[in-house]
C-alpha cells in the first residue's frame, strides 16, 4: 500500500470495509492527501492526521458508526465546519473522524412554533436565510457563522456578538437527536421549550463532542427586529469607555451588541479596511440596539447622553444597513486586520465579571508594558468577554513562547477576577491543562462522573475539556487515571 | 422507647448520635409527632413519614449528612418549603429528610453584578424584597413564591405566569453549591453568566433532588419594568380567546404573562372572591406587558386590537397595582376557589405547542362531556402548559379514580400533540410511572447514567423520576432493574 492511500493505525484497517458499508464508498476517506484536509480545525497550529476520515449522511449512518468505535474500542472525534478556536476538533490519528458536512437538511421552518428543525452540517447563517422570508433569525451569531456549523456550535455553545441581549446556543436549543458514545439514538426535548426531568440537553451543548454527536437539532427561532440602531461613540481612553458600558448597564438598557476596540485595535483596523473611525480615539464602543421603534428611539437617546456623559468625544449613529456596515467593518475586520501590523498573534479568549473590566484593562496594559510584548484588545465589552490579541514575530527566536506566557497570565487576571478562562471558544486540546487552574480536584472528579456515564472507555473525542497526568502533568486537581474515583480509594463509597 | 419517639427504621437508630454531632442536638428530628409535619408536600395524598429529620444550618452540615447516609447505604431525601405538586419531597420512611428552612440567610446582593447569592431556604420572593430598593427583582414566579424556597425552585426547575417571557429557574441560576450523594461538597458556575465545559447547572436544575442538594445558589436578578400593564379580555369562546393568543405572538408581541381562563374556572373565581370579570364570558384573557414605557404602550395598543379583532366583547386595562391586583385576584384564587364548587379535584399539568391549543382544549372538552367528569382550565396560554382542573366528589366511590383516568386521558392528549407530561410541577412520585409513554427505553436509559454517575448505591431520593418495574410494573421503557445497563447485558460496552 502507497503512503498515498495508507492508514495511519493499522487497527483501523479491519474498520474500513464495515465503514464503507455504513457511509458509501465515498463516504470513507483514506488516502493521506484527502486525510490531510482535516488535520487542524481553526487552531491551525495543533495538527494531527485522521486515522479514518467518515462523511455520513444520516442520523443512522452516525449511530451504525460510533457502534462500530464502540465495539473495537476506536476513539472517535466528532467535526462540523472546522472553524473552531480551541482544536476541540483535532482529530486522533488512529481514531475516525466523524464530519458531518453532508448533513445540511434545513428540514423544517416550523414558524408557528418560532422554531427550526435542521442536520448538524448546516451552517449557522442558512438558518437565518430560511426563516428570514417569515420574519425570523437565528440569534446566535458566532463571528464565523457564514460557515460554522450549527452542530460545532451545540459542542462548543457558540456565542457572538449579539449573545449579551439574546444569550448563548444553549439558550436556543430545545431539541436534539445525539448519538451516545454507545452508539444509541437518543431523542432530547424537542419544539415545546419547556423541559422536564434532567437537561441533558444543557449537558449536551457545550460537551465539546466528549458525550456524543448531534444528529437533528431543533433551534428557537427570535422574531426579526422592528428597528436595528448602531452607534459608534469614541473615547480619549479605555476607562472612559468602559465607564460609558457600565452607566448604560446600569440606566437598565440592554442592547442587543456592546462591543469595545483599544488603539491598538483601531489602528490595525484602520490600515487594513480604512473604517474611517473618529481620529485619535484610544477606545471605540460600538453600541446596538434593537426591538421595537419607540423602545429603540428612546433607548438610543439615552445610550446618546450616557456616552456624552462619560467622556465621549463624537458618537455615530448608524440607521440604515449601509451605516451599519460601515460601523461594523472595522469591528469584524479587526482579528485579521492584526495580521497587518504583526507578523503572528495568539487570539485569547476570556470572560471576567463586567464590574471588574476596567482592572482587569489596566493589568492587562501593565503586563504588555512589563512584558514588552503589545496587546491589541477587541471585546464583547457587555458580557466581559475578552478577547486580547497578544501580538509576536514567529521568525524571533522564543518570542512564541513568551507570547504564550503572556497569554496565559491574562487568563490568570480573568480567574483572579471572578471570571473564567473561556467565553465562547471552548477547552479543547488548547486549555485543557488550564481547567486546573479554575476548578478543584472535586469540580474536575465531577465533570469526569458525567463523561464516563456516557463513555466509559473514553473514545469519545478523547483528550479533549478534561486534563489528565498524561497530558498535562502532575498538577493538583488533574486527575490520577482515566478513573478517578476508583484511583483514588473512593470507588466504594459508589 | 415509647411510640412517640421511636424511629421508624432501626437501621437508622445507629446514627441519630452522629446527625446530633453534625446538625446540633435541636437540628435532629426523631419524635414521630415532630416527623408527622413533614409526611408530605403540596401532594397530600402521598403521605409518609421520614426516618429522621434533619433541618442543617450550613453546607458543611449538609456534607457531612450525606457523608454519613452514603457511608451507611441510607436514603435520603431533599426538602424546601414542601409546597410541591408531584411528591417530589415525599419522605423515604427508612431515610434521611435533609429539611433545608434554617438555612435562610440571603448572602449578598451583588448589584453590579445583577445578582443575588442565597441558601437554599430562602423564600422565593423574599429575594424580590431584598432586591426591590436596588431597581431589581427574581424573576421566575410560581405561585406559592411567598413561602416556596429558591432551593425547591431549581430541584424543579420552577415556572411561573411570567416566565413566557423570562423564562424559567434555570435561565436565572449562574452558580450552585452543591453536595453529591457521595457528600462532596462542588461548585458548578459563579457569577458570570458564561459557562464552559459541561453544564452542570443544567443538569442540576431540575433533578428533582436525585443528585444532590444545593447549598448555595447564586441567580441573576433582572430590571424592575419601567412601566407594567395588565389587560383583562373577554371572549364568547375559548376558541376565539385562543386565536387572540396566537395573533399577539404571531404579531411579535412578547408579553410578560398571557393567562387563560375557561368558565368554569370563571365561574369557582366568581363565586369565591367576585373579582367581577365580563358577565357571560366563555373565556378570559390576561395579558400582562412590560418594559420600556414606550414599549409597552405601542405594545397594548397592538394588544387591544387584536384582541378585538379575535372576537373580545369586552376588554378592560390596568394600569396601577391596585387594578393590577383586581385583575389577578380571579387569576390567582382560581385554584382554591374551584374547592368550592367541587368538594375535591386534581390539578394536572401538561405541556402542549402553542399551535396545539385550540385541538387539545376541544379534545379535553369532548373527554369532559364523555366521562360526565368536569374539567375547568386555567392556565399559561402563552406557553402551552395547561393547567386542567379534574374535579370530582370523594364521597362517592369511584369517583376518585374515575377522576384520575381523566387526569391521565390529558396527559396523553399532550403527548399525542407533541408537548410533554409535566410543565412546572415535576415529575416526582406522581408522575414516574408517566414518563415511559413520553419516553422510550434509550431515553430512560440515558437519563439513568447520569443519576448512577451521581449516585451509584441510589439513595438520592429514591423512587421519584424515573420509573422502575417495582414502582410502576413491566411497562415498555421501564428499566428492568436498578442497574440496567448491567441487567441488559450492554455493561461490557462500558
Amino acid at each position: 500500500m502507497s503512503e498515498s492511500t495508507r492508514v495511519v493505525a493499522p487497527a483501523l484497517d479491519a474498520l474500513i470495509p464495515r465503514l464503507r458499508e455504513i457511509c458509501g464508498p465515498d463516504g470513507v476517506l483514506t488516502d493521506t492527501s484527502q486525510r490531510r484536509v482535516y488535520e487542524s480545525d481553526g487552531l491551525t497550529h495543533h495538527r494531527s492526521l485522521p486515522g479514518v476520515v467518515v462523511l455520513p449522511t444520516t442520523g443512522e449512518q452516525v449511530a451504525a458508526v460510533l457502534r462500530l468505535c464502540s465495539e473495537h474500542g476506536v476513539p472517535f472525534v466528532p467535526r462540523g465546519a472546522g472553524t473552531g478556536l480551541s482544536a476541540g476538533a483535532l482529530p486522533h490519528t488512529e481514531g475516525v473522524l466523524v464530519v458531518t458536512s453532508r448533513m445540511r437538511r434545513i428540514i423544517e421552518i416550523d414558524v408557528d412554533n418560532e422554531c427550526a428543525v435542521v442536520e448538524p452540517g448546516v451552517a449557522n447563517l442558512d438558518i437565518t436565510r430560511a426563516a428570514a422570508p417569515h420574519g425570523y433569525y437565528y440569534a446566535p451569531d458566532p463571528s464565523s457563522q457564514q460557515v460554522c456549523s450549527v452542530g460545532g456550535n451545540v459542542a462548543e455553545n457558540s456565542g457572538g456578538a449579539h449573545c449579551l441581549k439574546y444569550g448563548f446556543t444553549v439558550n436556543h436549543v430545545r431539541g436534539l437527536d445525539v448519538v451516545t458514545p454507545a452508539g444509541d439514538l437518543v431523542r432530547l426535548g424537542g419544539k415545546s421549550p419547556n423541559a422536564h426531568g434532567y437537561d441533558l440537553i444543557g449537558a449536551f451543548v457545550g460537551s465539546e463532542g466528549t458525550l456524543g454527536v448531534a444528529t437533528r437539532i431543533t433551534v428557537g427561532l427570535t422574531r426579526s427586529p422592528q428597528k436595528t440602531v448602531t452607534l459608534l461613540s469614541a473615547f480619549h481612553s479605555m476607562d472612559a469607555g468602559g465607564r460609558a458600558v457600565g452607566d448604560i448597564i446600569a440606566a437598565g438598557v440592554l442592547p442587543s451588541a456592546v462591543e469595545m476596540m483599544d488603539a491598538l485595535a483601531i489602528e490595525a483596523a484602520e490600515e487594513a479596511v480604512a473604517c474611517d473611525y473618529p481620529e485619535g480615539a484610544a477606545a471605540v464602543l460600538i453600541v446596538e440596539l434593537d426591538g421595537p421603534s419607540a423602545e429603540v428611539d428612546a433607548q438610543l437617546a439615552e445610550v446618546e447622553r450616557l456616552c456624552h456623559g462619560a467622556g465621549s468625544f463624537e458618537t455615530r449613529t448608524a440607521v440604515d444597513d449601509q451605516e451599519r456596515a460601515r460601523i461594523w467593518k472595522g469591528r469584524k475586520s479587526a482579528f485579521a486586520a492584526v495580521g497587518r501590523i504583526s507578523p503572528a498573534y495568539i487570539v485569547q479568549d476570556g470572560v471576567v465579571p463586567r464590574t471588574a473590566l476596567p482592572d482587569v484593562l489596566r493589568a492587562i496594559a501593565a503586563l504588555s508594558a512589563s512584558s514588552g510584548i503589545s496587546v491589541a484588545n477587541v471585546f464583547h465589552a457587555g458580557d466581559g468577554n475578552l478577547h486580547p490579541l497578544v501580538l509576536f514575530d514567529d521568525a524571533e527566536p522564543g518570542a512564541g513562547a513568551r507570547a504564550e506566557v503572556v497569554s496565559g497570565a491574562i487568563l490568570d487576571l480573568c480567574i483572579q477576577h471572578g471570571g473564567s478562562i473561556t467565553g465562547e471558544h471552548g477547552v479543547g486540546v488548547d486549555k485543557v491543562c488550564t481547567m486546573p487552574r479554575m476548578y478543584g480536584p472535586d469540580d474536575l472528579e465531577t465533570f469526569d462522573l458525567l463523561r464516563r456515564a456516557f463513555d466509559p472507555a473514553g473514545i469519545a473525542n478523547p483528550d479533549k475539556l478534561l486534563p489528565t497526568p498524561r497530558l498535562c502533568g502532575e498538577q493538583p486537581g488533574v486527575r490520577r487515571g482515566s478513573h478517578p474515583l476508583v484511583d483514588s480509594g473512593q470507588a466504594e463509597q459508589f
